[in-house]
């Protein structure tokens, strides 16, 4: 059966992956090594996704500002973990100026800078500093700030929505009184972020605290929201760290107590990005394009009228009341009247993961009804629909679209895990081709055999797991 | 009389609006060139402007889509006046790696790029490159797109929100098949950013087209949004060019017209950014700090509860409660119930403009009634309303200030513009200290004794008059 993409997911998941990225028209290669365009049917869903992780933050009751771009280099330096981390892919600022120079236009030598930028790769070293001014007493805390803006961390091996090297996030930067609350916190907003990639991704997790060997550059503690892709590989969408007392004592971030006495504070860091929209893509897509949860569709149901010259005008009507009455409800509603051939635009809207396709021809016209097509159901899920019955049947079938999304991703996950017993049954169903996630004692991955099989075949730990911490997931990971 | 801001507006201008950010605790200098730090308070009112103005944009029919950060040199350097114009103000990225050199952490020379990369002072060059691309046929036309990003340019003599290094804007970018379409969409932009000033910051703008000397580097056509802060001076506070040919044969960009034949198109750039919020606190704030319409006032009530200890309970109940009931009808309000005393929770207030407030003593709690003051009006505006009256009182009180704001400020605006009739009464005026925008005849200020004058006094060309282009407006200006 011919597939709206090619290769399909079984025969080659990668190019699969890259050709979806274009069917759907989601984004392109930047002619700036490492970096993607995101297109307008992409960003609408990256707003949608921007939006309802942003309430969740506020409802955290984080506030949002904006802080620099630019991080002066000796900021950066202040954490000896963190720049070790960060230093192999920091995009540098030297000068403030071009000239042309022998017929080129070039940096001008006279606006070099005494002290170079780096571009943020993160910014707990700049919020850090402003922190350290603005804590002054046990009065101010909590203190918890979020800001939505770009990072760039040098890539050498891009990979659209997963890995450029600049990418949009959201990293929210904490500050309390004591550890207790810190952790506490840490491990809360990882909640926040596991709840809203099942109710608004529909994307079952994997959540756990990362090994000490994965966490990040500067943390106590890493916890992380690990999702199981359809070829079995690993994605991280999102993690919260606990940094303990590192980023207080590089920065001076201190508090007069209730007991008079000067203290350092205790700070967490937690990002999602752009990063989410791949799992997104390769969690839910099949071999015809995307599959959206209704949640995050900048459509959520596409109206085609196929209509004949004697009743454009009627078709017309009809259609358009039909979205009106879906607008009403809140629904996300287009009637696709470009000039396009009637299966040219079903076939666009398939590739773009429009949850439900309404198609009206002259048989539905004259019967006051639409037929209707689950995308991910496909079209075994056709029927038809009584007009007035819409605005009822609508908002139902969306909410049902969403949940037999979560579930259907919710068995697979189930399917791709695995208990290993020892290393050598690790590496025989390895080396037998299996995916997925492979539980197995954390002890076991801390010896040097297990350093091999890492290396021959690109495993990584992935998490603890949480309902016994003495077992580690690990996979193949993107 | 004290005010809670000194110096006051009258003693002097640019310290009162330095220490207006701080009382009001919008922004500070960043520890970065030319760059601020945009605090909760700040952020929140621009994630109002931002939104609101987003809603306008789409309405207008464009899609927001993201492109990168860092540009090509060579991209930069194809239009000849656009790279002119932003060659000596640009950042310079140059190495993607440091290295610990002698001790101290430096660009890596290993990792120096054979072609450096400018950050975006602004994007015709990338966006033009990607629509020579994405445009084929006369079908992809027009093809409208914005985006919401951070930009650069190097700033000698920055000022909070005015002039920064780093800021935050919308960039529109629409391309057209004919220069007529192109011409209208850039005067249809000019007059959303128009009507957004006067609906929704109250703010009456001069709408009018800059003169040849004063148009953005590559545009045959730029229509600005000009300001007059209470000084006198004048803001730009957008602009929407028509680009003519200029980016469309610099990047290639052509569509197959309807003739079977290739023909270049036609593209407008539009933008509006962090800026605009200084000329909101300039254009409306007095000597007590920020004054803020309704529509863009991340609080439009605050509650100020003045409790004893035997009536604390109840006074929660009762303030819980207003809140509540004016939460309902999605009016944005605030319980104070921090611990500090009442007079400086009342002071905060004032100082960051929240428009209404509203005072519950022991009496109000009696009777069922609140205490409410207008911002804008001050004391003299007192008023006690009965609670149950709020829910139908409220709404009509801050659509009243947000058009009471309009109106004073146009008072303020036709005070400040002056008629003269030679270079000589310009010069009188000028020098007799008057401030504000002079209406004087276009062809006189393209004489070497304008020159003068423009360097003596500072004076720029703001705009042509819309309503007889031969005259402009001259004026001082941020």
């Amino acid at each position: 059966m011919k597939t709206a993409i090619t290769p399909t997911r079984a025969e080659n998941f990668n190019e699969w992956y890259q050709n979806l990225i274009v069917a759907a028209d989601l984004a392109e290669n930047a002619p700036v090594r490492g970096c993607m365009t995101i297109k307008p049917y992409g960003w609408a869903i990256w707003e949608l996704m921007r939006d309802a992780m942003d309430k969740r933050i506020k409802a955290a009751g984080v506030q949002n500002a904006n802080f620099p771009l630019l991080i002066p280099i000796e900021y950066f330096n202040k954490e000896a973990e963190h720049v070790a981390g960060f230093a192999k892919e920091a995009a540098v600022v030297t000068h403030y100026r071009l000239k042309m120079i022998d017929g080129k236009l070039q940096p001008d030598p006279d606006s070099k800078l005494a002290e170079p930028y780096i571009i943020r790769p993160t910014s707990e070293t700049i919020i850090g500093e402003a922190m350290s001014r603005w804590v002054k007493s046990y009065r101010d805390l909590p203190l918890k700030l979020n800001q939505w803006v770009n990072v760039m961390r040098w890539e050498m091996r891009p990979r659209m929505f997963l890995r450029t090297s600049e990418f949009n996030w959201q990293e929210g930067h904490n500050v309390f009184a004591t550890h207790e609350e810190a952790n506490e916190d840490a491990r809360k907003m990882h909640k926040v972020y596991g709840d809203y990639m099942r109710d608004v991704l529909a994307i079952p997790c994997i959540m756990g605290e990362k090994t000490p060997e994965e966490r990040f550059a500067g943390a106590d503690h890493t916890y992380t929201v690990e999702q199981i892709m359809q070829d079995g590989k690993a994605l991280q969408a999102g993690t919260s760290h606990d940094l303990g007392q590192h980023f207080a004592k590089s920065f001076g971030i201190q508090y007069l107590g209730t007991d008079g006495k000067l203290a350092h504070a205790w700070t967490t860091s937690w990002g999602t990005s752009t990063r989410m929209m791949g799992g997104l893509f390769m969690t839910h897509s099949d071999d015809d394009g995307l599959i959206l949860p209704p949640a995050v569709a900048p459509y959520q149901v596409v109206i085609i009228p196929i209509s004949r010259d004697e009743n454009i005008d009627a078709m017309r009507e009809y259609t358009a009341n039909i979205e009106k009455s879906l607008n009403q409800i809140g629904v996300r509603v287009l009637v696709d009247n470009s000039d396009s051939r009637a299966p040219d635009k079903m076939w666009k809207w398939i590739k773009r993961g429009v949850p439900l396709r309404i198609e009206v021809g002259g048989r539905e016209l004259e019967t006051d009804t639409v037929t209707i097509t689950r995308r991910d159901l496909g079209k075994d899920s056709r029927k038809i629909l009584s007009v007035a019955d819409l605005p009822e049947q609508i908002p139902e079938m969306l909410s049902l679209i969403q949940s037999d999304m979560y579930a259907a991703a919710e068995k697979r996950n189930r399917a791709m895990m695995h208990d290993v017993a020892s290393l050598a049954d690790l590496e025989k169903v390895l080396a037998a081709g299996k995916v997925g996630f492979f539980r197995i004692k954390y002890d076991l991955t801390t010896t040097p055999e297990f350093d091999g099989l890492m290396e021959k075949y690109k495993i990584t730990r992935r998490c603890l797991d949480d309902a016994d911490p003495t077992y580690v997931f690990v996979a193949k990971s993107y």
